[in-house]
């Protein structure tokens, strides 16, 4: 009996080339296509909902296979999380499912989702802290160098909000598409200080979270608009430009692309 | 003009196979050797104050080296970050030079240290919180299943500290040494919520830290002494039980050795 299975999936992207499979590169799809190729004896080809890149980590990733695995949908996440687990005490791999879930045969993990969350961490002050950048995080948030300030990104950012055609937050080459307008139904700013830093620094360091939702993304959408508002918390672009920047259609109006470490997938919509 | 080089080093150790040079594999004296042989035009040896294991992390290593390297020592940590942070944005390698410093000539990072302190972090609870173990801490810390009892913890910790014969919590099968006498000068235990855990699980996971300095550590001493507190934490053992296992002088009597993610060498002491 053939069943369609829906995966939840956390990752760690640090060690991946990203989730799509690639002949010769370790990524997250292909590893799970092998895993699952030997649970279910036969070969599983995953429809992922994002393709992720290379350093970029998921709390939510989605993704449906069909197959007739012996193994039943219940029991499914914790056989593929202790083979992912190998070796570890009380451990964990770089990747875990969260969830696996039957769902009817006409079901596919991409083309129904209705939107997504991302969020990205960003680390700021470093400089100002006289601290340095924490070995630690390197993999996990985006280490900024100048505090940065919070207000000017989030009133950056409201401007960002709402349907508009993001060409200028498309990565530079990107395949052409249909069209690049998209609906941002949320963009929020969180400011704290830095947990776990050290009693000296902790004061100066922020924790900054940018987190997006949306019914789409373009190629890099979110690094690109993380780098412009970072620009902004520098001071080195004013809130009130990013109009213009979206009225240009044009990526070098933009800011930069934020590192891919500090992207996180966090939730996938359906309906 | 030869100098004596005092370095302050914090690393990653997920990626490196220990600190101690090796001829086969990657680890952080060896990194830091070849760099600092290329900076300095000449082989460079290090004096490194702690060999820590495949894994275990460092936020205060030292080592020393001598030297006629033409790039000044205030200048050095600076030369070697650029390096070893190369292609990141704004970025980190797995190794930062904290500082360096010019020392007397007769100076030697690990003959002249007085002590040490180490701290062991834990995450407790995933199994009741119903999250599963976290992915993106795997590398950093111990996921234990339970909650652990840390009242307990603490009172067995109580009996730890002193001069004692550790011969207890001392790995099976290490080299003969003269006396597995030590002094722990302080060992703490300190429970807290997890921070960046979900609103939904956050309350039921632990966050402990057990913090321990002492004027020298047998080999797997910290981390056994750990597992041994986390299987009072699990009410596996009564802390009164500490006193007698001790006494033993019994590396079986003791508890499992807790796994090298959750280590950090924290500071070394001088004078």
């Amino acid at each position: 009996m053939f069943k369609n299975i829906l995966l939840t999936i956390a990752y760690d992207g640090s060690g991946f080339s990203g989730w799509q499979r690639q002949p010769n590169a370790r990524t997250v799809c292909g590893e799970l296509e092998a895993l699952l190729s030997d649970i279910c004896g036969a070969l599983v080809q995953l429809n992922g909902c994002s393709r992720t890149d290379a350093g970029v980590h998921a709390k939510g990733q989605r993704a449906s296979f069909i197959s007739d695995c012996p193994v039943p949908a219940e029991r499914l996440a914790r056989v593929m999380n202790d083979r992912l687990a190998k070796d570890r005490l009380e451990g964990v791999g770089e990747i875990r499912i969260l969830e696996a879930k039957e769902m009817p045969e006409d079901f596919h993990a991409r083309f129904d989702s209705r939107g997504k969350r991302y969020v990205y961490r960003i680390r700021a002050g470093w400089g100002e802290a006289g601290s340095g950048p924490d070995v630690f995080s390197r993999n996990y948030c985006y280490q900024v160098r100048e505090k940065l300030d919070a207000e000017a990104m989030k009133k950056a950012a409201s401007y960002i909000i709402g349907t508009h055609d993001f060409k200028c937050f498309e990565a530079a080459g990107s395949t052409p598409r249909e069209s690049t307008v998209r609906t941002s139904y949320s963009l929020e700013i969180d400011c704290s200080p830095a947990q776990n830093s050290g009693p000296a620094t902790g004061a100066a360091l922020q924790d900054i979270t940018v987190r997006i939702e949306g019914d789409g993304f373009l190629y890099n959408m979110v690094r690109i608009i993380t780098g412009t508002l970072v620009e902004v918390g520098q001071r080195k672009r004013s809130p009130e430009s990013i109009k213009d920047t979206i009225a240009s259609l044009d990526r070098s109006r933009a800011g930069h692309t934020a590192p891919p470490q500090g992207l996180y997938l966090d939730e996938i919509f359906y309906q």
